[in-house]
């Protein structure tokens, strides 16, 4: 099942699976990414609050901390299966490595496709105290090495997160909500969106706070929008960055998630979104921005071939300025691809 | 059931009821004014789609054309059941009048509450020609007094129509999504909130059209959302104004569902909400005001009594003559009231 | 509405309806059996916690204790409407009976079909404490032989409960998700699924425990995969078994439903489907089985005729004896219909 943890699924492995329904696809009939990114966080969700919670001590719950970038290998479609298997390869003291795998199968024909590999990193919090980290229970290794390679894994996301924490601060970039008539198609302002959404019971964990994985739905259905904006074709999700939750948004609270276009390549379009957060119901604190993340879509014909994408028509300086961040990310995500190819050829 | 129609569930009649759940409510956990009058046009839909079908002749699917002035007489909560009673009070030629009744019902203590009374009115589209309005059987009366009093409120919401598809036009007024941390509480701007929405299948009704208590739900959940950044408190629904559903919104469609404070009196708030369609695939049309309509809100303290609101402020010209414009509709309202009271004493 | 209670729709009845969804159907446009198994199961805790409030007392929430056996008689599509009508039948001093009929309609062509008639046993559980059951206010019967026929399907499913407890115990047989790829098809362990679910609050009473009928759609789920994965085809449920309701599940816990194929007919598949609960956030109790029952399903052409089902090949010893007593069910249920058949022509 993985490489890295242990033989199939024991005690620290868990499976979902679901079949597709209308609602959770496009009009084309493609599940959204945004669809699987939630039932990969609740797997993650369940197996990580299940191990923090396996020793005698204090109850917990885990959070989501962080998704590392992930891609979408291919669609799938309104009535095959999806099943989420999660397992937990590493842990630290204070954090848990959790891998998803996910496969679609088509249980008419029984064909089956490898959909999206994902690694998420979970923190115990305090039933009790929201605000205090537990430490987690060890687990086991097989082998040595998998101890070495998960703990070289947790250091390289830990510097990235503070990173990221760093650029993210308390700025909030507004994106404005155009009059789309006046505007030039194609354009940054032709395409960016923003829909608020009022945290419900349903969207939170029993600490009261938002599953990772609904706010990640939310931020897929708002850059699946601003790409269907640009191209006016079907769209699917192709990648998600990796994401860092620095922040925890309350039950009752107002998100609002904005998306605008950064980048177009040939056949992609790169989606900034960002999540604000509004405590406004019986809390003193102002808006804050929760998450952030980028999302590459790309443009699919009827046949499901990939379709050449409009050049997105950039305007001012901030705009030109991350078209040219865009192409690093695409340019280095590519190279990284190519190596990994020839890689694998050679062995 | 109804003093209009004829005695009790007959055949021309329907009952819905359903337990209240937590998604269906606010945090303070009353339920939103939205997911009652998505029930109580789920019933409508139900009972003048069954009645249009009723005679020999080319199938339809009633499509709600517009809805009657409502008010939320007292608040449901989680955990009540809603029973929601319809029934066919009027036909003309090419549409039906449907009276639906809303009682909250404690199952644990067994007090009963009128929750709402609503009038809502249908028209018969073909299945296969969805452009075609078919001729609407016609209902028997047990008095002839009630055919007469139904053609007059058949005549009157008639006029109303022409008249607001007249001010809608296909003019777009877009409201600006401002940022909040820059502005003053209690203007305008700083409340005003949208969001967007991807139509979805279980959305529509079997024509792939938007079912009208879908979009009235959204319209409810944008409207709270402005009423809570105004006040900061736990607000309610009181009131919805007429609501005309002039155009269709076809499934894939993006909507952006838009609202604005218009006016605040001592206890209640007054929000403008405008529904704006995206047929952005498969269709060369442009963006377009599919609705528009009014919704009046309430602040209330724990214990469920009306809270001052504070006064909202006017910053543009335009928001000055809104303000006006809303103070008379309230005056208007408030007098309408009164004569009942009296009429109602007097009887 | 029934042959046992009084004539229509009185204070102890209640009536439902709602149009089906594409959500709520598979692929082919049959609606799923869960969704029927849960508008069932809150109209018979509607009224059945309605009738148990409705003397002076404690307050208090009726909780699914058993269903009966239930055939499902005719499909049901996208587009109709259900409409669901519950009475209680009987009340022995600690439970209710509840007779639900199900109706499906179009309401295009106003053809009605018989869809359901459940029989449901509801226990009330005290509000303040929930492991303390209450007394039953006693309904009034028409006629004598319908307490005394009552009294009989009491005693008679009372007997059953206890059988299947002590079947249950405690122990968990898991249902390990084989690799299909590696498996031949139409073993046990080709088809055999399970799904995982994170109970939340719409999920629950106001007990803060899972309503019976959230637990039987997802069984109903899990049967349908196992089945669509044995036949490929479009499958139906045809059949539930009597279930029983020993232990309740907690808001927050973990279930795991599973499937397992017991047996196979010429034109019908048996499934196990078992509901094991975590409660595993601050609760030191162990994964415990909360219900298990049996489900049949049918394989349908599109023209909605039965079809030949692939016959199941059991490999271990255990799958053996299951498969004879998968048999033994069949042929009892066989031969039970032809002698009602045989009763109602002599009739």
């Amino acid at each position: 099942m993985s490489e890295r943890g242990a033989a199939g699924p024991g005690p620290a492995a868990i499976q979902v699976s679901r079949i597709m329904r209308p609602d959770d696809a496009n009009v084309a009939g493609n599940v959204h990414g945004g669809t699987i990114l939630k039932m990969i966080e609740e797997a993650g969700a369940i197996i990580s609050t299940r191990h923090c919670n396996s020793q005698a001590g204090e109850p917990c719950v885990a959070a989501l901390a962080r998704v590392e970038r992930t891609d979408f290998l291919s669609p799938v479609c309104i009535g095959e299966v999806a099943n989420v298997s999660a397992e937990i390869t590493y842990t630290s003291r204070h954090s848990v490595e959790v891998q998803v795998n996910v496969m679609s199968e088509n249980i008419l024909t029984g064909a089956k496709k490898v959909t999206n590999k994902a690694t998420l990193w979970y923190v115990p919090l305090s039933l009790k105290n929201v605000n205090k980290v537990l430490e987690v229970p060890p687990i086991q290794y097989a082998r040595k090495e998998q101890e070495d390679e998960g703990k070289k894994r947790y250091e390289e996301q830990k510097l990235d997160r503070l990173e990221t924490k760093q650029r993210n601060g308390d700025v909030i970039f507004p994106v404005i909500n155009p009059d789309r008539q006046t505007k030039e198609p194609h354009t940054v302002s032709y395409s960016q969106s923003s829909l608020i959404h009022l945290v419900g019971p349903s969207d939170c964990t029993l600490l009261g706070f938002v599953h990772g994985g609904v706010t990640m739905k939310l931020m897929d259905e708002v850059a699946g929008i601003v790409a269907a904006r640009h191209c006016k074709t079907n769209i699917v999700t192709a990648s998600v960055d990796a994401i860092n939750f620095h922040e925890k948004i309350k039950k009752g609270s107002v998100i609002t998630i904005s998306g605008r276009m950064t980048f177009t390549s040939n056949k992609s379009m790169e989606i900034e979104v960002f999540v604000d957060a509004d405590p406004f119901v019986d809390e003193p604190r102002e808006r804050y921005r929760a998450v952030s993340a980028f999302f590459t879509y790309v443009s699919l014909s009827k046949e499901g071939k990939p379709l050449p994408v409009p050049q997105l028509l950039t305007e001012t300086e901030d705009e030109k300025r991350r078209f040219e961040e865009g192409k690093g990310r695409y340019l280095q995500t590519k190279a990284k691809r190519q190596a990994q190819m020839q890689q694998a050829a050679q062995q």
